[in-house]
């Protein structure tokens, strides 16, 4: 299976490294894993930023599954643009499994982050309310993955590195093989 | 043409209020809104958060377009539901546009929000790269919503009121209106 490879590790320091690690693991549960950053974009032409999207599209458009690292990125949900992809991969009938390296439950992770109203946590510091069905993020996300592959993978504790940790990731290409012949 | 209306605008303490005005401008553009508070699903009911994810997913299908409201929350890019239900619409080719109340560059947004290393702004606080194309948000969103639709609508300037204020989402029909028999 062809296997895209969503997630802000594109933005680590070592994101090729990374890229490695993580195609090379696809690789070892019998899979192609496809990884954003070995497009070979040049970050620094004029029109990189459309030829990034292009360039993940098509991989996208090529991909037979993706595989998202949810884990809470600059605030109390998934990278944005991760984010966007599943949801992208869900309406293209893809298979979708995702996993976050963060256990907390979204409302607590609002709160823990201050973004709560010193009156009630039900609600945020703009006054909207704060959505808790004690799932690890938005129900969105959590209910299509469900829906279009299977469950979001959580540790039960947060790994000391949360953003070099593979063992969630691995788990979901094991659950990945035993879904093998699923059909949408 | 049916317009599924994403956003955060659910979890406003005058959400239902919010839904009439976003569905009442729609028909004044000749366009059915449909509104995922619509689908009266009672949030108390044990599977609430599954039910809400399906009646979500259904109206989506039902819908020929997405208008989101793509307004930061809760940190510096769009609320998670709403960008996984933009990609969800653009996988299944329909018509994407969104807007967004604060016209400032994400990667601004994200040193106000002092989420930038003390050391440089290139850089967030767990040592991930700040993307930086001078965009509203990731650029999935921003090109998706080129490639799908029409460009990010933004406002010059904030307005007063970021969670109420219509005008740029009132712009989006506007802009719908200039594209009617847009096919893909």
């Amino acid at each position: 299976m062809r296997i895209y490879l969503a997630g802000p590790d594109v933005f680590l320091p070592d994101a090729v490294a990374m890229g490695r690690r993580k195609t090379a693991l696809c690789a070892n549960y019998g899979h192609v894993g496809l990884y954003p950053l070995d497009s070979g974009i040049d970050i620094a032409a004029p029109d990189a930023s459309l030829d990034i999207f292009r360039a993940n599209q098509a991989m996208m458009d090529s991909a037979d599954a993706v595989v998202a690292n949810l884990t809470p990125f600059r605030g109390p949900s998934a990278d944005a643009g991760t984010v966007y992809e599943l949801g992208y991969m869900a309406g293209r009938g893809k298979l979708c499994l995702g996993y976050s390296n963060d256990p907390e439950i979204y409302a607590d992770r609002v709160r823990k982050l201050n973004l709560t109203s010193p009156d009630t946590a039900s609600f945020d510091l703009d006054g909207l309310a704060v959505e808790d069905f004690r799932h690890a993020d938005n129900l969105m996300i959590v209910h299509a993955l469900e829906d279009h592959g299977g469950p979001l993978i959580v540790p039960r504790e947060a790994p000391a590195d949360l953003w070099h940790d593979l063992t969630s990731f691995e788990d979901c290409l094991r659950m990945l093989n035993t879904m093998k012949g699923h059909a949408r």
